[in-house]
């Protein structure tokens, strides 16, 4: 809106209602060019909101994975989350699981993130400190009002949201990135585009790159530097820190299709659309971790194409591509630390069932939120 | 400040005078706690302000090889420039050498960049299409509000920069930074912090790296990282772009200082400071050019550390890294193009006169704006 209106372009405002006088001014009214008055409301979905019903005990498995072997590992204060329930499980698992391990006050105060409903039992247990917002999120706006302490709101109680700021506050602010996809090839590039198939990156790219610009430097973020550059020579010896970029998959993704390919779907379609290059999500070089059910892959680690392929295949499971590793130099990788299985991690996979998480239904968070989320209609099913 | 308000912080805005009314608003003053009315001015430096006058051959012949060499060669029209008089240099020299090579509308025609009195000429020569700026620049007002097709500016007819936005256009929507620092390592990492002489990094961090997150393409990005992938194989085998991030340092600085170096006074500066890690400016490896008056190294297209120490001896002139090339080898990076001398780029040395400026003082500045450019005192010695 602001290059449009100061590029002589022309500004047209879609409203539901002309009121006398707006709570807050989010947008100087002189911005404006034209107003149309619409009937209709505009239609928000809730795109930020799973049902912790759906939450499987893989998912809490991997979940308490991502929490021992990664937030605690490298003290991951900043931080956002994918969209999945992959990333709701570990935010349900906050105040249980992390708590038991001692990590209240380590781990998880910052965020760059919408307002997740799933978020509201961590917050509610004094886990977060502050959460800075893309967007909105629909039901969660009482409750966003109630807590001027951690999200962003105005002198009338309510949101602001801030797009492009809180891409920036994602690519600089945050020590890591941690979401999903649907495919990932043996040199650890990921993509959403696949054959039939085509999903939006979203902010992925922006906020799963290494933020090569950043200057300020804080535990999480100089470790994972740190370990890139251990041992290494030349160029690589300058210290340097380096953001946390996880890929967190089931190695079967819905109707049994492997999440590990020898080649990724983006090469196709590039060509079928003329595209310059492959549509690549996250690129291999800025991946650090690879987490799925059999373990963690930790690519800052890996010194050479050969390392990083057998840690990749080392946690791809019973796909063609993890059936394709080598023994031998997978339990190399394991023995330095490279790759990590649950019990390496001293998780018992006994534990892993939904009762750790903080709620287990959609009444559970309006329950933790004491009333005030109000989840839309299709989540309600009590 | 936004930030402030909307965190429960407090505004407090310091204003020369009130109005009735203001000729536009920039910040809506529902977000503004306390108005402070002072009664002096805010001082504002002009700090991209350069006299023509100051510029010497020796840039102005580094000038002629960054256009032929790099501007050309990669087809750059999306670009930041540093502040200083090597890139001021590159500006007054559109519209006359670059012109005579017939770049127009094919290089140098979208800038994040503020306005900069030395980019009056080639704005009058049809050479520039659109300028967002980062702040503004004293004296510039009347000729910015005369281009409201090149600048950024309200209904009000003055500017609107925006520091956040334009470091964001400079960090993703940028195909190339050029700028100087005050010392480079035989790695190619750069920076101005120096032992008794700790300036700011300004947004050169920012700028100066390669942009992992973007992914829209433009010839001069895919060009810089096809050459960067150029044989290479596993990670670094998938097609990506690059950014082209340019060192433009003349070998000896002020008081005859070797601007190339062992070891960077940031290590010292680090250990004295007890910083974390050393306040490099830009990295070895987001470096793809360095530009002196000896030549240009292209690192893009080095394989090696070794290469890469050579190619930067390379051109290193007669400081003493520049002595301790190994001769060579430099020859043969030279003939792989990866060492581009003046006669290389078919540059006569003697046509770097600064005739070719297409303003020479800052009263050619004031001319060629119509009038409309008011440099500050300082600046006036007519």
């Amino acid at each position: 809106m602001e290059a449009t209106a100061f590029k002589s372009g022309i500004v047209i405002a879609q409203v539901n209602e002309w009121v006398d006088q707006v709570p807050r001014v989010d947008i100087p009214g002189d911005w404006v060019d034209f107003v149309v008055l619409s009937p209709k409301p505009n239609v928000i979905e809730p795109l930020f909101t799973r049902d912790p019903a759906q939450i499987s005990e893989i998912q809490v498995l991997m979940a308490m994975m991502a929490i021992k072997g990664i937030y605690s590992e490298y003290g991951v204060q900043r931080l956002n989350h994918g969209i999945g329930f992959d990333t709701a499980a570990i935010e349900l698992l906050l105040p249980t699981y992390a708590e038991s391990l001692g990590l209240k006050g380590k781990i998880g105060s910052h965020w760059a993130l919408n307002p997740h409903p799933a978020l509201i039992p961590a917050i509610e247990a004094g886990w977060v400190r502050s959460v800075h917002s893309f967007g909105s999120e629909l039901g969660m706006e009482n409750y966003v009002r109630a807590r001027p302490d951690v999200f962003f709101t105005g002198p009338d109680g309510s949101l602001r949201s801030n797009r492009a700021m809180c891409q920036a506050a994602g690519h600089y602010a945050c020590d890591m990135f941690i979401g999903s996809t649907l495919q990932i090839d043996l040199q650890g590039h990921s993509s959403t585009a696949t054959a039939g198939r085509i999903a939006g990156f979203g902010g992925a790219p922006n906020m799963g790159a290494d933020a090569r610009g950043r200057r300020h430097a804080t535990p999480a973020w100089l470790k994972a530097g740190a370990q890139a550059r251990q041992g290494r020579s030349g160029v690589h010896a300058m210290p340097r820190g380096q953001k946390l970029v996880v890929q967190m998959v089931e190695t079967f993704r819905e109707h049994m299709q492997p999440a590990f390919v020898e080649t990724l779907d983006a090469w196709k379609l590039a060509e079928q659309a003329k595209m310059d290059i492959p549509p690549v999500m996250i690129y291999g070089d800025d991946v650090t971790h690879i987490l799925t059910e059999e373990g963690i892959a930790n690519l800052l680690l890996c010194r050479s194409d050969e390392e990083r392929e057998q840690a990749i295949r080392g946690v791809a499971g019973y796909t063609p591509i993890g059936l394709g590793r080598d023994r031998r130099v997978v339990e190399n990788l394991r023995d330095r630390g490279i790759i990590l299985r649950a019990e390496d991690l001293g998780i018992d996979k006994r534990d892993a069932t939904r009762s750790l998480l903080a709620a287990r239904t959609m009444r559970d968070l309006v329950r933790a939120s004491g009333g005030l989320y109000d989840p839309p209609k299709r989540f309600r099913n009590w």
